[in-house]
């Protein structure tokens, strides 16, 4: 294979990128400066070192020089709510709930989602270390768990899942919680499903 | 103008129907039997006779053959809670949250919404209608309104434009309440907006 | 069933309507005059009487109140070149045709295409008179049949199938064209299909 | 910037990339190997020093360790019609008619194309560099040259900025040829323009 051919299967692996956009790439790659990409590409190979995982929620985060912590900057945050944990699938939902400036508790992010009928669940998303880490905060005043994941089916079975899970282990002493549900922005009322209609209406106010 | 041309015409003015479609549908008639024909044009021609507004509600109803009321099945029913009144915009809306099951109270359709900068807003909905009707419940145990709108900019400004009226006319005694937010059937946290995401936080449970 | 369904029924068979469309369509006839029902009922029952088949060309055309004839201003025509003969699928066709102001022979509309696969394939055009209009015409100065379908499978099938009839028919007397292959308006080389790029390249000039 | 805001300035500049999915290319890469991000990052950097622009025809090609030519496998292969000369916008669009198999002369790449009201439209493509390329290869045998760009109105302008060019230039002893027009696969005639048409009626056979 040629190196604008490898490029290519490097580049169709891309999320959302099919083999002509790939091809695309690596034709505007080769009209760039070859300082650009050189700049490109020590930003890749740096990526992983510079980004690390969070030990406690599970997020990446820029370590920016310091060796001293693997706690992100929300974990390291002494004013963030510690009697509230929300777990989310990905660290895309965490920046958007980050981003809604509504929600002032930690986070764990499950890396993944359980697909309905899957045969091992605990491998598709950090099972042990959820459980491990809500033993720890629950010695430690945390008094609810936000279990956030998105309305669709693989969601909704993933949170199931879950407080199958949690509600025997905790024992009634920490509050399980889900999203509230309802019309949301831009809903239409002829085009809202009976579910939507039927919570929008008990959370009426 | 051919019968073909004027028939395009009509059709063209139908909701969401460019000239290419309705041109389509000339043919399509083209090519059904007369017996066909003479059916469609004869329930066209019948609609508005068999089908009346009810004077209650405003949506549109099937006489079914009665003449001894102006009043939908809704509106006639002992066993709807007539302490709650739903105000929403169209017919469809109505239908829509109908086939939830999810609500038994009584209706009103405003016909419309009010547009943000509208000069008249009085004169795109049923206004005069809907504060007569309150007045004539609120004698007669009605308790809530729920403002049913769209969660656009148009719906919320309906809402707000309605609250704006009925509260100082209603002055406490009544309750005046709007759907609930949250995350809806397919929501994904990733897109979904700051405000769907506080109200998802603050209706969990 | 009430006039409702019964209308939205009608409504939803129409060429590229759905339910939801099919209802919008009754909800928009509610808020209309009388009067304009009125009058969209009569076109519609008028259609087939005002409106018939060219006993020719078999397209659709318009009446207006001439009794003494059976075929349309085409076929009327006497400065149409009748030593040429289009043969397309629909009346649609037809007039994209006329409107290119390209092409000033006759025309002959099959009604349909041939599916590949059908097993009757001549009950899914007109076969009988197309064969019956070419003897008729060969004995009358036509020169050459254009067979004019559509660039996809099921055209190429129909223009294929007709070409099998028509080729040991004719013995040679009488031309059989197709349409030219190319780029076409719009075309970018980047998307093109081989296919298209080799007549292209034939065809250049 | 952090790192992964770096990376993500960077991605939003390839094409057809927008900010979330620049976001999640960043993950992405974040959750691969960091052997693989290392085998990517090398192939970015080798990328300019790898593929190189042919000094014949202007397309990228791959030197494949070979230091001894400036010349790609077209350019080099003896068996090309050295009589044709098609001038093309991009490496894709030579990619395309390759792919077809139709074609056996050279190309030329533009490298861009002359929009409609551009100022110095010699600075949109590699004007001087085909002018040049003309002169040798006519006294070399050169005896049509394809004009083949995009059937749009850029690539219309385009290939008329450079007829009349090279008209004047060339004085009739090498023909100047288009792409043929007419229908393309996947053509239906209801949908055509007129310029189709007429072109697939001139060219029918």
């Amino acid at each position: 294979m040629t190196t604008i051919e490898k490029l290519t299967e490097l580049f169709k692996k891309f999320p959302g990128i099919g083999p002509r956009q790939a091809h695309r790439f690596v034709y505007y790659l080769l009209t760039r400066s070859q300082q650009h990409n050189d700049d490109l590409a020590k930003l890749i190979g740096l990526l992983r070192t510079t980004v690390t995982e969070c030990t406690a929620c599970h997020r990446f985060f820029e370590m920016e020089g310091r060796i001293d912590t693997q706690l992100c900057d929300i974990d390291r945050d002494p004013h963030r709510d510690r009697t509230l944990l929300m777990v989310v699938s990905r660290d895309v939902d965490l920046e958007s709930v980050e981003k809604s400036g509504a929600y002032k508790g930690l986070y764990f992010v499950l890396g993944g989602s359980v697909p309905i009928l899957t045969e091992k669940p605990e491998e598709r998303i950090r099972q042990k270390e959820l459980l491990e880490t809500i033993r720890q905060r629950a010695a430690n005043g945390l008094r609810e768990i936000i279990l956030a994941m998105n309305v669709t089916p693989e969601g909704d079975h993933t949170a199931d899942y879950l407080a199958q899970i949690l509600v025997p282990m905790l024992g009634g002493g920490i509050k399980i919680s889900r999203l509230g549900r309802g019309v949301s922005t831009g809903s239409e009322l002829e085009y809202s499903d009976s579910d939507t209609l039927r919570f929008a209406l008990q959370n009426r106010g």
